[in-house]
């Protein structure tokens, strides 16, 4: 066993053991309260990603300044999150202010600092929703049941990823970097955390943001890439996260376009009862 | 004639009038500097909705700070506007500030304000942008040119609605108010500027608010509405944009949820050429 890998396996076993008293995801997304609206928070070793931390824990700790918040009102509805630069490793500052409260609505504008540069602006609406008329209009595709779809056999190396429970069902990570162009990007997936964790507002955010790229899924070219901003529509209410437990979650992504540098993607997220939970879409920086 | 009638035709032959000189929609989103990052607008009668103004606009309006301001790097990539409250008919403040410059990128924070209240909240990221592999995951779907669909026989009764050409090929306004629920909230149409106006990223951002409410064309129901918060991605480059020209853009819309008050909107802009210039996506607010 190389020194590194031994490493890499006491690293993970820190993480499990920390797990059995407070989950990963709760760790890595802990803020402490510096006043009126600002948090003190820190990147998470367990959530690291190829440069800084994995992007959706970054915006779930965002999000979880506004759900600290004692004005809060209601729940979240829309979210957005614009990655101003990789975060480095260390403690960061969240600054959430609620600029506008109606009747049922509330207006917020987040920034994360380091150093006091910012690194992350947000914007949040949450509100107080009531019982209507209800419809979905895109159902969740047929798929085989999670237990009947195994994990993958080789994962990506960023320590993140760790963090999931990940089945593919279509679209997995390209058997080769081969450079094989397909027609298309889409990947299905069940996640949940890992280990597996109740939803909540800040994992359904971090979720969100756990598909791969989709140019390395289109390419099978690992082309260096960075998620700009990302935008997340809150359709569940918090009986129906409760409902959903520690289920897993049917993840379907795909671009539309891939043009000089960026691409975008749009994603739904359904539980296992069928409920579309949230959708969300994201545009991400490519270098070539 | 009424004199409801002749008051209504007065009004369109001023809005024509005008267009001969200053196109209504640049007359209606010209800001005024008022020193670093401040602009002072006003609302426009051309672009009235049923209370405030046409959403579109108001975005447009926010952008246009943006594009506006000196220090700006970049031409738009993303682009989330939050509506706080809507507008009343008069003054409004656009404050824009670049709160991160990278060396290919910018991060915006832009709040609008009346009476000193925030009435929208925005983020932007505007970069400049590189030649890179590209590629389409979304292809325009097969529909008849612009010149071979009618105009619809009705229109909203709304003033904003007279300031586009939309042609429906599928899914225009319901026949009957009748609650007869659809299957799918689809619409696809061609729409340009009417008068027509050469395409720039602020009349793309409102072109991309163009869609009537997705839950009136499910239910055919006329419930109250009211967007929540919009995203733009933006495929295209200024050289995309200056060769779609007066052209027709295809837009095609559907909702993917409804719950609880709120239903989300995903939809397309490809230009006649087929090429996507951008994605966009809106939550929305609705009464019952």
């Amino acid at each position: 066993m190389s020194p590194v890998e031994s490493g890499g396996a006491a690293g993970a076993a820190t993480v499990t053991d920390a797990a059995d008293r407070v989950h990963a995801f709760d760790a890595a997304i802990a803020l402490a309260p510096q006043g009126e609206g600002e948090w003190h928070g820190h990147t998470s070793a367990a959530y690291a990603n190829m440069i800084g931390p994995f992007g959706g824990i970054t915006a779930a700790q965002a999000l979880h300044a506004v759900l600290r918040h004692p004005q809060r009102l209601g729940t979240p509805v829309a979210f957005t999150a614009n990655f101003a630069a990789a975060l480095a490793d260390g403690p960061f500052v969240v600054l959430a202010r609620p600029v506008r409260t109606n009747r049922s609505t509330q207006h917020w504008i987040v920034e994360m600092r380091q150093h006091d540069r910012t690194v992350l602006t947000a914007t949040a609406v949450t509100a107080l929703r009531r019982d209507t008329w209800g419809a979905t209009d895109v159902a969740m595709p047929g798929v085989p049941p999670p237990h009947e779809v195994p994990p993958p056999a080789r994962r990506g190396r960023v320590e993140w990823i760790h963090r999931y429970d990940m089945r593919f069902i279509v679209g997995g990570l390209p058997p080769a970097w081969d450079g094989a162009e397909g027609h298309n990007s889409r990947t299905q997936l069940w996640v949940r955390d890992h280990p597996a964790r109740p939803l909540d507002f800040t994992s359904l955010t971090a979720l969100a943001d756990v598909f791969f790229p989709r140019i390395w899924r289109r390419r099978a070219t690992m082309t260096p890439i960075g998620t700009v901003s990302m935008t997340i529509y809150f359709h569940a209410d918090e009986a129906q996260l409760q409902a959903t437990g520690a289920g897993y979650l049917l993840g379907q992504a795909q671009a539309q376009a891939f043009r000089s540098g960026y691409f975008d993607q749009t994603a739904q997220l359904w539980n296992e009862a069928g409920e579309l939970l949230a959708t969300t879409h994201q545009v991400v920086y490519y270098k070539e």
